[in-house]
């Protein structure tokens, strides 16, 4: 029996290893397997990030341009959301497409329930938030985003999980943030907060699930609300946060999810300025404002807090800037190559893996000596996203 | 070529699923998987998360109290600490023991490095620590525990993994602290920290691997490393926490790794009081006193920061309270049964796993009801430690 076992494994790992990468075997952990997109083919890679090795691909996603990925509870699975209203779900251990649905017209992010059984994506046409099943893809409901001003429904985006089995999203033409409670998916329970400032652009969740922000396109500010007490409602925070009066040029709104927190301060890519900007949390007042090479889009805290990475917007998008939270200031510059899209770390911190578009590589760092340990081959590559994602609020 | 392929997988999962239970079997994602230690009969069962559900047994562990566990960075591999300086690799996809070796004769739990080379154990005879490579098993150092007050070896306590490939533990006989750095493991580099206070018996690293603190069995007080500014040496916070003057009943000195970090606050058990303390992070002053139903054991807090769930030493060990941290008392409790040793929330923090040991039962709340949602029989059930956990600084 146990010789029979041993033939078997190895056809089975034969079978999994055809193609030029060496493939994605099965009857391994995959707690350190990552997808990394690549925008123009449309297609995902699947990585290992101990080896860093690029394992197998997979294609047929259709249109990858500011696509997101979020993960099954047991990893197994990536959701991955499409610009052009594509949701398609991927089986990681094995490498391949499991199933896809085109579900909207044009989509922007989405998310997964806290209790796993639900993928929720927001859509700009129809605008709204369509929820399905994470076992097929099977439609459960619909959440038109009509208001009184927008009774066709407005644009979606910032959508987040929560806990408690919740969902928070914006909704960019009529100037609200609406929360849904999944318990009861197809037929969620629906909470709106109104007038919240125009037109919020983004939306983000902190890591603890308590404060839910959105960044302001039509004003400056931030909508922020304190889900611990949701009965306060809307607070504008940060009032200089956004374009000012002097409409700086603005070549690329900051993302953010990129916003770090690490110990009691919030690190914010400022919009149109070369500023990281630093914010007490909890009082949300700017206590510091750090030079930077150019305008930051993603500013990400290393696990433990002591550096964030930030990269940048077109012409300065070559480039990399450590920040170190201790002295507040920036350590290191580096030259990753032209058209730095996006940054993953891995769990523990130890690495930095960040795509570099027009170069089609991705490049792995380590964090403590800033050494270029890899690089992987990976075309017009963009998000990276290591399935430990999965078992966070708000990822 | 596919059939042979779906003939052999029903084969494998049949030798997967011999025995009473349904078995662990291979080619799935396991990032909802978890371990629950047996710990009168030496073996531990596989479970799943997801559907709540024991899959698997793995048996002939050796002396499993007080047994803990770490998890590979690809999350197929525990690694067991026994009582008995015994230290077991489990495979956890496939439910099968991997590998095994009698290290000590008497060990304290131990850790994984941040690059997932390196496991470390934490021994009281001989006092030390010792290196393992995780790949076999086999040897890479001893680091004794020896110094001019202990030349026979101190024990070992409070062993955790530290951000930049460190290592941390407490010397309980000599007071001092030591931290190892893994860059190179077949020689690490140990830098002493000495005279931290009177016997160290446990020790924390928050779950931003900023602070290391170590429990004082022989005098009041905490040892705290602030390992921003390691320069500052240690410092001695919280100077009444512990027995005090007055020579409180002990039923059991709290876990450390139970303390909870919450916003800006910690939560620790109070040594031989019914209260739970809490401290602002930091300043380390204490705050509050939550009053409690008996002496607490772990305090841990939801992923979320909302909720602290408490269990006790005896003769109270049949209770659960669960304190709210906006409200800062307890607003729920409950009669879990007899002997509570552990709890283990799941990663998004939507279920608590409780271990009833006298009554062979795990049971799993819902944390936003509190309802009983599913018992398990296990037997003698204590530490619950799941696979999420591997992505995790100091777990």
């Amino acid at each position: 029996m146990r010789l029979l076992a041993l033939i078997c494994f190895s056809l089975l790992t034969h079978v999994a290893h055809s193609g030029e990468l060496p493939g994605c075997p099965g009857n391994v952990g995959i707690g350190d397997r990552g997808l990394i997109i690549e925008r123009a083919t449309g297609s995902v890679v699947i990585v290992n990030s101990s080896r860093q090795e690029v394992l197998c691909r997979v294609e047929g996603l259709g249109d990858l341009s500011h696509a997101s990925i979020v993960f099954s509870r047991d990893e197994q699975f990536a959701f991955v959301f499409g610009r052009d209203g594509g949701l398609s779900k991927i089986d990681v251990l094995n490498g391949r497409l499991e199933t896809r649905v085109i579900q909207s017209g044009n989509a922007i992010g989405g998310a997964i329930s806290q209790d796993g059984k639900v993928i929720a994506v927001s859509n700009y046409t129809p605008g709204g938030v369509r929820l399905f099943s994470t076992d097929n893809l099977q439609p459960l409901a619909t959440v038109a985003a009509k208001t009184k001003s927008f009774p066709e429904g407005s644009k979606v985006v910032g959508l987040v999980d929560a806990p408690d089995n919740k969902m928070l999203f914006s909704l960019f033409d009529a100037g609200e943030i609406w929360q849904i409670s999944l318990n009861n998916p197809t037929s969620p329970e629906v909470t709106k907060f109104e007038q919240v400032g125009r037109q919020p652009y983004d939306g983000l969740i902190s890591p603890d699930g308590r404060y839910y922000m959105a960044g302001l396109f039509g004003e400056d500010g931030i909508a922020l609300l304190d889900l611990w007490y949701p009965e306060r409602g809307i607070q504008i925070i940060l009032p200089d946060y956004g374009k000012g009066d002097e409409k700086l040029p603005v070549y690329k709104m900051p993302h953010l999810e990129g916003w770090a927190f690490a110990d009691d301060h919030a690190f914010l890519p400022a919009v149109g300025r070369n500023q990281l900007l630093v914010a007490s949390k909890g009082v949300w007042q700017l206590a510091h404002k750090i030079p930077l090479h150019g305008q930051p889009v993603f500013a990400m805290a290393r696990p433990d807090a002591r550096q964030i990475w930030v990269n940048f917007a077109f012409p300065e998008n070559k480039w990399l800037q450590v920040v170190d939270t201790k002295a507040m200031k920036v350590v290191k510059k580096i030259e990753a190559g032209p058209g730095v899209m996006h940054m993953e770390f891995t769990p523990r911190g130890e690495h930095i893996w960040v795509s570099v578009r027009d170069e089609s590589k991705v490049k792995v760092y380590d964090t403590a000596t800033f050494a270029l340990i890899k690089t992987l081959e990976v075309k017009s590559p963009s998000g990276i996203f290591f399935t430990a994602r999965a078992h966070k609020i708000g990822l």
